[in-house]
């Protein structure tokens, strides 16, 4: 009997519990939930006889040692700040250990006494980063054993709502991962290259500078630069390329609305703001904008930020509720922690919603002396507001890999992503399985 | 025989220095200069009999510890950051300190020791802070002592150059004062109380939300929000006041010139830029735009940030050179530190460059029941390029402070800003005889 143990019960973890538990039969596995709200694990488990819940603090030293001495697998959906203290114990009592979120740099610190102590610390291992990697380099990895020299690659993810959800919503947009993370977006500057230049865009410019990504059968989305496309010229084997960027997709209209909230500071997590206790949504707004004698909110905002008074973008404000004289219903809080608060009760996936995860990518090559061009997309729509395509798509990958892991079929050990053929390969073909798939299309 | 210390020998030492040895003789000191260059401090001593030179690296923590040992009082004009050091050495040799730097947080934890030490460690008593604090509180306790309650203070100051020098210079601004300042200037969000109201202006908005203040005989000049205009509420005993601004003053058509170097990142200090060796000016610009197949930097800018290829922004940014094909001529560096550089090309004072302060305070209060309003303004004109207006308003408060104490003219004993009458009416006084001081209009 192989214990799994699943750190975090949140939103995204619904799908991958399903899928362990699923299999834990024909495994022999047996799946134990932490989370800090034990109710929380114990609703993902449900009324299965392989599944169990417990109470998870990793602020509490010695419960989570012991909980992670029990398990042969460990596969955190924490919070991404939490994985190197989840890593720690693992390296004192020899677990893997399996995530979703991005290597940071204090993961990185971890590779060489994993790999001495035969351990996978595979991260990046969700939807994106995830599918994002494996899917690409499986094309790259394609393009190269064909004899091709890559020039370009460009590669976008949203994780959008479906066309027939929340009609009214002119954002086309709610919630389904981390509110926090979609407020805070962007912060930093965003690097790439784009024909041999190394390129830089700031905060302030982010979602001004978009570009138009048409994906056949969806129409076209807006997207705009993730934080570090660089970072993977290495990882991906790219170097010398003359385009490398990364994104994030989001429906016509979104970027340039958000822009206004961008611009005015409404993103910023650096301060306080005063007297929240007071504020009302009006309020937040107008804490933004000197004061006027006689013109209102809306008449300032359009003033500063040349908008129209009818246009797109404050229909999108509008909508949010960021005008009215509602409460914001917080103590304290600084601009973001209010805007995702306020954001959050319009946002959130009610019951019947359905989300939409759109991914793309564009590979640009030389082979036989000639230019050549594949697209590849990947289109997964949620089942209900629990059983999203976000909890799908982050967390089935993950679980696969746990199944692989336990199965002996990865050879790799230390700290990885899964941009190897022994990973994203049998990866990829399970997650198939289930519908989720790239469509590519030679140009 | 007192010894002074004075720590950094850099341009805004010139005239504290100066006004030491001028007054040594009477007041028996000795002035010892030290600075990381000895040469730096012994041009500064001159052939002054009353002065020495010494080589002072606040990194070597033996030959700092003796030289303040020697001194009766510490005065550093340091870079603001070394300042917590000095402080260190002062309180174990039980040593005064005087600076013209903002209080840090860190500065604040010596309060008590100091107190208990009985010595006076006196911040912000530069130009500003120094000289703003000061003119503003002998107007402000007037008003007070004459019954009168104070509704809106507002207060401006700018290091500029003086209108006959540099006559093709647009931006009508050269470096007075550390030019890394100056790049990075604004950076956070500004602060500020307007009507009642909090309002916080991001640094995105701040070079777009400027306001006009004009000066009696000298124009109109614009005027952006200092960082954080709140702190000072309690320290003013403004509590209750419905409006409180503190920011900084530049020519007509600076601030939204500057906004196109905002706007594209160019002053952003977080991260480096790569290939910097191979870099030009005009590549450094174009670093921030999009690759075009045809259009031209300048094209690509005036599109990006909707500017008129012939407007004022773009006839300034081209008089600094920023579109030429120069080498940028540093081997690594972010895109502040690069910007710098390029500036600081043009920006430079050369022979016979005089530069000019300005500053400007409007103080509303209500007294007999009616709302009542003072002007007040203080210019002061350099006297050649070395002798600036910036190097004697920041100097000479500060020596004369040290005068004062060593005097026994000063009671207070802590960290401490000069916002008392015991300090600003000696300081304010002396300083008006060198012809520094405000023009007040009732209105």
């Amino acid at each position: 009997m192989k214990e799994i143990l699943v750190l975090g019960a949140g939103r995204s973890s619904t799908s991958l519990i399903q899928y362990l538990l699923r299999h834990a039969p024909a495994g022999q596995w047996s799946v134990t939930v932490g989370d800090v709200s034990e109710q929380s694990a114990r609703e993902k488990i449900g009324t299965s006889v392989n599944g169990r819940a417990i109470v998870f603090d990793i602020m509490n030293e010695a419960l989570s040692s012991a909980a992670i001495q029990g398990a042969d697998v460990v596969i955190s959906l924490m919070p991404a700040n939490l994985h190197p203290l989840v890593a720690k114990h693992c390296l004192k009592h020899s677990k893997h250990l399996l995530n979703a979120s991005y290597v940071s740099d204090e993961m990185k610190t971890f590779h060489d006494e994993a790999l001495a102590k035969g351990l996978l610390f595979l991260n990046e291992c969700g939807l994106d980063p995830g599918i994002d990697h494996m899917s690409a380099m499986q094309v790259i990895d394609n393009i190269k054993a064909r004899g091709g020299k890559l020039t370009s690659f460009e590669s976008f993810t949203g994780g959008l709502i479906a066309p027939e959800t929340d009609p009214e919503n002119p954002w086309r947009y709610k919630f389904t991962w981390n509110p926090r993370n979609v407020v805070m977006a962007g912060q930093g500057t965003a690097k790439f290259l784009q024909n041999g230049q190394y390129k830089y865009i700031p905060y302030q410019q982010l979602f001004q500078r978009i570009t138009t990504v048409s994906v056949p059968g969806y129409g076209d989305y807006e997207g705009y630069a993730n934080r570090d496309s660089l970072k993977y010229l290495e990882t991906y084997g790219l170097q010398g390329i003359q385009t490398m960027l990364r994104g994030t997709l989001r429906n016509k209209g979104y970027c340039p609305a958000w822009n206004v909230l961008v611009q005015l500071g409404c993103c910023d997590d650096t301060y306080a703001l005063d007297s929240v206790d007071k504020m009302t949504h009006r309020s937040f707004i107008n804490s933004f904008l000197d004061f006027h004698d006689t013109q209102r909110v809306e008449e300032k905002l359009c003033a500063v930020l040349k908008l129209s008074p009818e246009g797109e973008e404050m229909k999108r404000l509008r909508w949010s509720g960021l005008f009215t004289s509602d409460p914001v219903g917080l103590a304290t809080g600084t601009p973001a922690q209010i805007l995702e608060h306020i954001l959050s009760k319009r946002w959130k996936l009610i019951p019947g919603d359905k989300d939409l995860i759109v991914m793309w990518h564009r590979f640009r090559y030389e082979a036989d002396g000639k230019k050549k061009e594949i697209q590849a997309h990947l289109i997964a729509t949620g089942e209900d507001e629990v059983h999203t395509a976000m909890a799908k798509t982050v967390g089935l990958p993950v679980g696969i890999a746990a199944k692989l892991l336990l199965e002996g079929k990865f050879k790799t050990r230390g700290v990885a992503i899964p941009v190897k053929k022994e990973f994203y390969d049998p990866i990829l073909h399970e997650l198939s399985q289930t519908g989720i798939h790239l469509v590519e299309r030679e140009y």
